[in-house]
């Protein structure tokens, strides 16, 4: 089956996921979820092979972590399945209900996507968690997974399918791309495929927007910045720098430029020179920063890059517009921070950021989706429309309007022989 | 200047005025009422020029139905700009706020979307009223009106700019674009601009669509269907199509399709073509609908035109089911009624079709900001992504994450120091 004949399949079994109840669907995570510790047996064998053959073709040992799947991590996965299962159903909530006119009600419901292909990494447990937060969501899903995960992710995915067949939602609201080529051939059904969800290198990400017309929703880049204010508390200031830099210098809300207030340079880019020094950062610095510490030199050339590594640049600025306005500037509306104690001044921030996420005084490796609380996260999204930020389950529904009347028609509304009477049950 | 230049004045801009208040932009919207009360004279001659270009460019008599500007319309759009000032703020709402952890406060705000270019059809209210929902809701705006509007257009935009100047908004979070080619200049703009909305032609959107990278809302067709089921209440039936067909054929929301139910064929059709008969329409209907009454025949190919004109396709169908599948593969998922008094049959119709509106019992010409009571609306999505249906206020603002903290640190919270405590004071 080719890629256009599967998305069409799934476009009308989406029709009948969209009527599936949320016993339903959760009766699909569990059967998922009692199948995985089942067959643990046949999983680890399958990722036995995926992590020999790594060995084989030198994968980084990076990459080997992410792809390795014991019984730590089928747990974790056991453990969100049940979790998923106890959130409120995204589908069917009644954002607004409002009576037009007496017999003629309007209802605005939220409604999953339809069809969603999702494009990730040599990860296991992505495959489970968002085909979980998919059929939670009453969406159909096609899953395309990193290649080094091939054989791990072809039993997971026969025993996440069989499992949601046997709990009777429709046999084709998931399917598994395997091949490379069917990502191209995923881009050009934009006539049955709602949305796309890539996750992986920038390059790939871009790649994906610049080559479909189907919506994308996630990000191409995270240029995170920190603004340390002449109002910071400098006690606080250094560990989140260190934390925002160094806990995970690879993910997308990691800090990858500091703007330091001018006013307080020169007692604190001594402090965060000896302290990056000593966790392993190297320093860059414009001009002005080379005037004050010892650091690899930059110009404003390299403003907006995203090192991914313990690399942190650093610049100086003359006050809280020019912070924001370097942000919105070079920076990729993903998550930026503000240090400082003066309230005045962080409003400004909040407000005139640009990006999915601004923070005050902590970590922007705080941009997720499980520690904002979402229960599971299918990724981040620096776009504005639809889903910013950390995207849950909210992110994987649309509405839609209902109107229920008793025969009204439009032109007795136009010529004044009725007219609209608003009375609002719910409106949110 | 051109637009490159306008869209990055305004990108600068749309920080300032995401931190105006909604007085501020009240005060902006009341200038505008009083300017164009105190203006008419000079809106109106500048209108006598635009209707005698027209009549000189033998532009159709719609057309100049549309650009006329006369003393009760702009009576209307000053009725309208004191109606939008009292909506409440859809800026700053809040959506959720949440405790993650002692002193560490997570917020989702509703914000304005940014720069929004819109491109609309030769009417000068709409020129005002697309200003007007853009200042209220905190967004700087592209505006580009049909060519036939000119003159109007340069006066209206004059006295708007002005007056919202006057009222200390950023000076360039309007800008007018009055030239063809400044369309293809603005969709190249993907750097600064974040919306665009264009309306007009369904070749025109088409096009729009196809040539940016700017996300897109609107629509490029309206395929409207209404499905009279065997268990229809035949004396709402037909008033229903009467008004749907011919209240204003060139709309989008105008049925094009009746699908009927073949247990009532023989019953309904030829009521249907004594009816038709009697308001102009022209019948067209597949092999099956002419052996039972005298229409044009028409054979699949033709389903999901978009006729725009007193011309209605009928074909019939088996059950509900069968209705569904047709609205989902050749509507263009804008607004579909099914005509029932059975519950089931309604329930099913209602979940499966995949359009902005499902409606029961009443007219597809419904589907309108102003008859949901939105107060205004910027134009009808078929997207299903962002904004679905009418699009008012609701439709132009965008959320982001704010997060407060105290010098909170991830590492923290990974390595088990400290924990998560979730605790809702709001959630949407």
């Amino acid at each position: 089956m080719n890629m256009q004949e599967a998305t069409r399949l799934m476009k009308n079994d989406a029709a009948t996921l969209a009527t599936s109840s949320n016993s339903q669907r959760n009766e699909a995570l569990e059967a998922i979820a009692l199948a995985l510790a089942a067959n643990q047996t046949s999983i680890f064998a399958a990722n036995a092979r995926d992590l020999a053959a790594a060995d084989e073709n030198d994968v980084s040992p990076t990459v080997k972590k992410r792809l390795k799947f014991d019984e730590s991590k089928l747990e974790a996965c056991i453990d969100g399945l049940r979790q998923l299962q106890e959130l409120p159903d995204p589908v069917g909530r009644v954002m607004l209900e409002r009576q037009l006119d007496n017999d003629l009600n309007l209802y605005k419901v939220t409604v999953p996507i339809g069809v969603i292909g999702v494009i990730f990494e040599a990860r296991p447990d992505a495959l489970i968690q968002i085909a979980a937060l998919c059929i939670k969501s009453g969406n159909c899903a096609i899953l395309k997974g990193g290649k080094e995960t091939a054989q791990t992710n072809r039993v997971l995915f026969d025993i996440i399918q069989a499992s949601v067949k046997r709990t009777g939602l429709p046999e084709n609201c998931l399917y598994q791309a395997e091949l490379h080529s069917e990502i191209d051939e995923l881009l050009a059904c934009d006539e049955s495929v709602d949305l796309l969800i890539p996750r992986g290198s920038n390059k790939f990400v871009r790649y994906i927007m610049d080559n479909t017309k189907i919506p994308v929703m996630g990000h191409s880049s995270g240029v995170c910045h920190i603004f340390v204010d002449k109002d910071a508390d400098l006690a606080k200031a250094m560990p989140i720098i260190v934390d925002a830099k160094t806990q995970y210098p690879a993910a997308c809300n990691a800090v990858e430029m500091l703007l330091v207030h001018r006013a307080i340079a020169a007692d604190f880019l001594p402090q965060l020179a000896s302290t990056m020094a000593e966790v392993g950062v190297t320093l860059r610095g414009t001009a002005d920063v080379a005037q004050i510490i010892d650091v690899e030199e930059m110009d404003a050339e390299e403003f907006g890059t995203e090192y991914g590594d313990l690399v942190l640049a650093v610049t100086l600025v003359d006050d809280v517009q020019a912070a924001i306005g370097h942000i919105n500037t070079y920076g990729s509306h993903h998550t930026d921070a503000i240090l400082s104690e003066n309230g005045d001044t962080v409003s400004r921030f909040m407000r005139m950021v640009d990006s999915a996420g601004v923070y005050q005084n902590c970590s922007t490796r705080f941009a997720d989706g499980y520690r904002y609380g979402f229960g599971a996260e299918v990724g981040i999204s620096t776009g504005k429309l639809h889903a910013r930020g950390p995207v849950g389950l909210d992110g994987l529904v649309t509405y839609k309007y209902e109107l229920y009347g008793e025969g009204q028609i439009v032109e007795d509304y136009v010529s004044g022989k009725k007219s609209f009477h608003y009375k609002d049950y719910k409106n949110e």
